[in-house]
């Protein structure tokens, strides 16, 4: 199967936890080893948020230089380094010698014209108190929304519309290349007059990216991996219970947190009624258990329905 | 022709101008210019360095919080996102649609035995009074050395050994994509007992690293380019004269400037003593006459000599 993952950015730093590079790379050991049963027996494309880490930067820049801070395409790029890097790593250290890997810089186009950038809602970097974020935003002019409790910055987070390099991770997967790439949503450029592109201070929603990426790719399946184990009916009330399985019609019904489970059970919906492949959601731990239909939230096109082991089991073996 | 191309850091940020996003672009614009043509015509790798880059962001990560910054090779691969976006940006604008072009995160492993890592050579970020660089010294912990009449801090700077990367670069060139790679030298890592490898905090000499990537691509021309029209001899004396053309023995009985001219000048004759191919250093702006035989230091191998127009002109031939 070609297999897309999608990996929160906070999977790679838990919420609250402090932004250190020891506590990242102990974080991306878990999902490596999470990731490397699907690794080893399919073709895997990674990609990954990084919302904490953007943050991080953008904190840095201010605090050294704040009149010649780097625009958020740049800071994309530096993630799509750092957290590549970090991936290959510890994945590359678990697979068998000779098999290769590699992290692709990934630029995606958006519309100049998308409304998000009138609308900024993309949380990035740590949490603040009310008070200490709405002084951020007096003295540096950031937007800022709440977060559960607390406070984030939020950026504009407009629709990736085209992946510049899917040739190249399309030739690169099919030479059995495990590929990290449109890492952070990829990086947002806008087309130009004479047929270039230019970027764009923005950051792409990964799972959007993801979706996308799946799409392009035509994957058999498209997962996002993230810290709850399933999208939940009536979430954060007594009568809580997992979605294990849904089709696009049967979850657009529903209602769910947006910049949170709305994002992905949206992109869910996109991959799945634009190609015939699946897609999954749930816990990074349970990913290879996703894969064969056995954990998370399955969503499938209308007509594949059945108890969930038949379905999905047939499902598997049909793209295999 | 196979063309490995290495552009210095100082290409990238000129020496004492500021380390702007705006700086940077319009330096990276003049030099996709001046690499577009060998693009058309050649198959082009490119390389580059990282000097300034990463200073820049070991600094910022020092101003936000001195007691989490992060290692240097996790920086190095921060600014092969930063710079390889902004030199695939550029350079795309530049190409006929349709010309792919990638940049592929590169690690390289050096020995943990490495001299270097008890004697710091390689300079990184801003240039300082001798006073400040001092201060920092104290302060921080760094290692310093003279730069000119300034002063830098100084890192190790081991021998790269190994591309862990280059089966899938050579994949990318033979589908006739322009990789981006191995940029500020690689990331550089070491390997572990168990057969992986770790990152260890180092910048490897950008120009080494461009040998090797040469050497393992069997690279036709090896050019390292920069803000010098050529390796002279009598360098900062009257009777400075540019070296034309020489081979690797006659390179060896002359010294060059350590840690300027001096690894170029080696890199040079190892990837010439290594392969038959041959290189050439000297300016961004005449990287197409460089190709051509017609400008900069042109290093081959002995028994290749004679006039410099027949020589390069019969070497390029047979390269083609």
């Amino acid at each position: 199967m070609r297999v897309v993952a999608a990996l929160g950015g906070n999977a790679l730093l838990r919420r609250g936890e402090p932004m250190t590079a020891e506590n990242q790379r102990a974080n991306i050991a878990v999902a490596a080893r999470a990731l490397l049963p699907i690794a080893l027996e399919h073709d895997l494309v990674l990609t990954h948020g990084n919302g904490p880490q953007v943050g991080l930067l953008s904190l840095q820049n201010a605090a050294y230089k704040p009149d010649e801070e780097y625009p958020l395409d740049i800071l994309d790029a530096e993630t799509e380094g750092m957290i590549g890097y970090l991936l290959e790593q510890e994945l590359g250290n678990l697979l068998p010698a000779g098999r290769p890997l590699a992290t692709l810089l990934t630029r995606i186009a958006v519309s100049p014209h998308d409304p998000a950038f009138s609308h900024p809602t993309k949380p990035i970097g740590p949490v603040y108190d009310r008070e200490e974020a709405e002084r951020h935003a007096a003295e540096k002019g950031w937007s800022i929304a709440p977060d559960g409790a607390k406070w984030r910055r939020v950026v504009p987070s407009p629709q990736p519309t085209d992946i510049l390099e899917i040739g190249v991770i399309e030739l690169l997967v099919r030479a059995k290349v495990i590929v990290v790439c449109a890492g952070g949503g990829g990086i947002p450029v806008v087309a130009i007059d004479d047929g270039g592109y230019v970027g764009i201070e923005a950051v792409i929603d990964k799972d959007f990216a993801g979706a996308l990426l799946a799409r392009s790719l035509k994957a058999d399946a498209f997962l996002m991996l993230t810290d709850v184990d399933a999208a939940y009916d009536g979430w954060d009330t007594p009568e809580a219970r997992p979605i294990r399985e849904a089709t696009p019609d049967e979850l657009a019904a529903r209602t769910f947190a947006p910049g949170s489970m709305g994002p992905k059970v949206e992109a869910a919906c996109r991959f799945v009624r634009s190609d015939g492949g699946f897609a999954a959601i749930g816990s990074l731990a349970d990913a290879a258990r996703m894969l064969r239909g056995e954990a998370g939230t399955i969503v499938t096109a209308a007509g594949r329905g059945g108890p969930l082991g038949a379905r999905t089991g047939g499902l598997v073996g049909a793209a295999t």
